[in-house]
């Protein structure tokens, strides 16, 4: 149906996601209230771009689209859907299409589906479950928020340890309900405590007497249940895990976590340091703009503060601002550049922390280097402005003090912006979140200061 | 040797990273030329971890480290380690080390280990490899830059696809060189293209008689070998893809793409968002300072340039400075407001645009969104701000005209926010490296213009 009306340079353009094109059309049959059409297309669509297609459209469009098609919305499509409409499209639904849709999802899915929902309706998706699924979802739920127990799913896939090749694979054949991806069997001990992993591939090409510890991984390791989820995905990427036990505080086998959640958890992650940098919190693309709005304001009052602490500064050299016009032309600059060059820093710290590349051993060695760098950066842009300045209003002293006041800021704005956040890291404090208030408050503040502070000095 | 000297405390804080006292301790062995005592620390570590120890600790100590114990870096060490030493710790390993290390590595990392490498030391590495592996190295190197072609593996497990569940596995069996690392096994046609994949969960747990086409998954999806690493990474994480074929332009199987690499390269992209927003190129911890400085110079420079047209701004309003003082004491607190609200739009379409939330689709839903956004907060600040204004220099039309300015500002500000990163993405320039200063342009200039042109209408 839909690629009647797209022709291949504009498929070629957007190859993997949803296209506007697609979008449109099934705009249209939902406007036809056309739910046959609206069902072939949405049936050539993967579930994840079902979900996208939902938070695109408006309100009103979403609503139209599910009264016309809510029965077939399944527990895929509800994973994937972003946090801030799940409560609205599942109030959509039908009780038994949403039992429905539960039942064939895998426990750590419905977790996710179901820990930011409010009570009533995670009674409702429990009450759907089967009494061992239910029972598995809520021992992941005792789990703390954002822990690896809330990420693993309970299907898991054990042998013990003492078992062969052989022995392992019948197990598996006679298995009646495997999980839908699974890489490794987990080798445990009589009291179910993981000791090792071997991969599907091993156990696949090894022969059947061979006993499964002579062809265990050695990337092997445990994770505990309240492990935070960021370093669950720090430990994948660094260590390139494709799926991990996951021990409870008796170090008995609990869960597994897989790579394809740990994925989802980096990439959120990040998200979070480069929204919670600008200033911005978890925000959603189809949140109300009221929402939007005040979820911004708080950071643009603290902005706003440390704005108003700059102004106090300037208000210390009201005399010389009246005397001398150009300072008031030219103050801004140095104060943004120091904004700026503070942010370089500061990110690049954010980031090396997040990461873990900046750490104890290194911290100083880092600390010097942006000191160095802010200083060589401080004299370029001296240079420069010191010649714009007397260039621009005749004055060498004017030149030399927006110069001097450029090298002070440049190196403080470098000195702050590293040394803030790691300060924040040192004491428990995000320093995504909070850095770049400091940072901005410190820049504007010695900017202004060392700029009109030399000025009255000299000039006057 | 380490856990000695470590409390259990201490060791959890960390838990997976590589910790403070561990690096202390190899710096220490090194610093008494402990040849043993270093190898057995090293030797507890995983090659990701080394790698990491190596980009931490200075260069001469790097050097000290590799004299002891260069003969035993591995190619695990060498993939991990950022592109900026790879060069340098190279040049320090013997020819034999360097072969071995080489030889032991999978076609995608020996690519991603050489492609940033001067020609000579490319030379001396393809000649270490045996002749098959070196024209698969060649092969991959022949597609583009970034792109699915060098990212994906070489080593791959087909079948065709008229076999059955245990021809498969007996063949599975008799090959000697499967890949470390294989979730699937790719059925072909007889002209090599890859029709569907089967996993070894479905192979292990199925009845030797079944026919590999009757378990296929329905994720199956192929990637062509010229497509950005970028979209191969949003296809891996849109649709839960845990390997995936690569084809070239006659759809012919040449190669294997893992999760795992898909994972790096999301986190690469999501990096280099975080630090363009922020003005920083493609920066390493272990760069030399001028070589930060340098780096961080264009980006200034231009924000310079920014702040001088800013200024001119300003001059164009030097009699009414010089009559009111108060108006170079606010004027900072408009143009910073609206250089946050406009950063904390930009930032949010910034990464919409990257995660393909914002399509052409509800690119105007969320403009609206964005600007009734801006005008509440715009009133919001322009009622405090009016207030602070006239409680601060006791004249009502003052107040009125900073919150006025303000209302402008943050209105632009959000217009700007998102309008210019859509702009900058729909004629193919990427927004995180553009859009920042286009928006502190605007925002600058509009909260200049308006303050002090409001200022000039209304108060004299």
């Amino acid at each position: 149906m839909v690629e009647e009306t797209v022709t291949p340079e504009e498929r070629e353009d957007e190859d993997f996601a949803l296209d506007a094109v697609q979008v449109d059309a099934v705009l249209d049959a939902v406007d036809n209230r056309d739910a046959t059409g609206l069902h072939e297309l949405l049936d050539s669509l993967h579930s994840a771009d079902i979900a996208d297609l939902l938070e695109q459209i408006g309100s009103r469009e979403r609503e139209d689209l599910l009264s016309l098609w809510s029965r077939e919305m399944d527990g895929d499509i509800l994973s994937e859907l972003d946090e801030s409409l799940r409560e609205e499209v599942i109030q959509h639904l039908e009780p038994e299409v949403l039992a429905g849709a539960v039942r064939d999802m895998e426990s750590d899915d419905v977790v996710d589906l179901i820990e930011d929902l409010d009570s009533t309706q995670q009674e409702v998706i429990l009450d759907a479950l089967e009494d061992s699924d239910r029972a598995a979802v809520e021992q992941s739920m005792s789990f703390p928020e954002d822990s690896a127990g809330r990420l693993m799913q309970r299907e898991i896939v054990t042998a013990p340890s003492h078992w062969s090749v052989g022995e392992t694979i019948d197990y598996v054949r006679s298995r009646e309900d495997l999980p839908e991806q699974f890489y490794h069997v987990i080798l445990v001990d009589p009291r179910h405590r993981p000791v090792a992993y071997v991969t599907l591939g091993k156990l696949l090409s090894s022969r059947r007497d061979v006993a499964l510890t002579d062809i265990t991984e050695d990337t092997f390791r445990t994770i505990p249940a309240t492990q935070p989820e960021a370093d669950v995905a720090y430990a994948f990427n660094q260590y390139h895990l494709i799926s991990a036990p996951v021990v409870d505080a008796d170090d008995r086998l609990v869960g597994v976590i897989t790579i394809d959640d740990a994925m989802v958890v980096l990439e959120e992650e990040a998200e979070e340091d480069i929204l919670r940098l600008a200033g911005v919190g978890d925000e959603s693309l189809s949140d109300h703009p009221t929402a939007i709005a005040l979820r911004r304001f708080p950071w643009l009052f603290v902005n706003l503060v440390t704005a108003i602490a700059a102004s106090l500064v300037i208000a210390q050299f009201e005399d010389a601002l009246a005397k001398l016009v150009a300072l008031a032309v030219l103050m801004p600059i140095v104060a943004s550049m120091g904004g700026n060059a503070g942010t370089q820093s500061l990110t690049v710290a954010v980031r090396s922390l997040a990461t873990h590349d900046l750490t104890g051993a290194n911290a100083w060695r880092v600390v010097r280097r942006e000191m160095l760098a802010g200083v060589m950066n401080g004299l370029a842009f001296a240079l420069i402005m010191g010649v714009v300045g007397y260039v621009w209003f005749g004055s060498v002293m004017l030149g030399a003090v927006i110069g001097v006041a450029m090298i002070i800021n440049l190196f403080v704005a470098a000195l702050a912006g590293i040394l803030i956040p790691l300060g924040l890291d040192r004491i428990g404090i995000d320093p995504a979140l909070a850095s770049g208030a400091f940072v901005t408050t410190v820049t504007d503040v010695i900017g202004f200061l060392a700029f009109l502070g030399l000025a009255t000095m000299v000039l006057f």
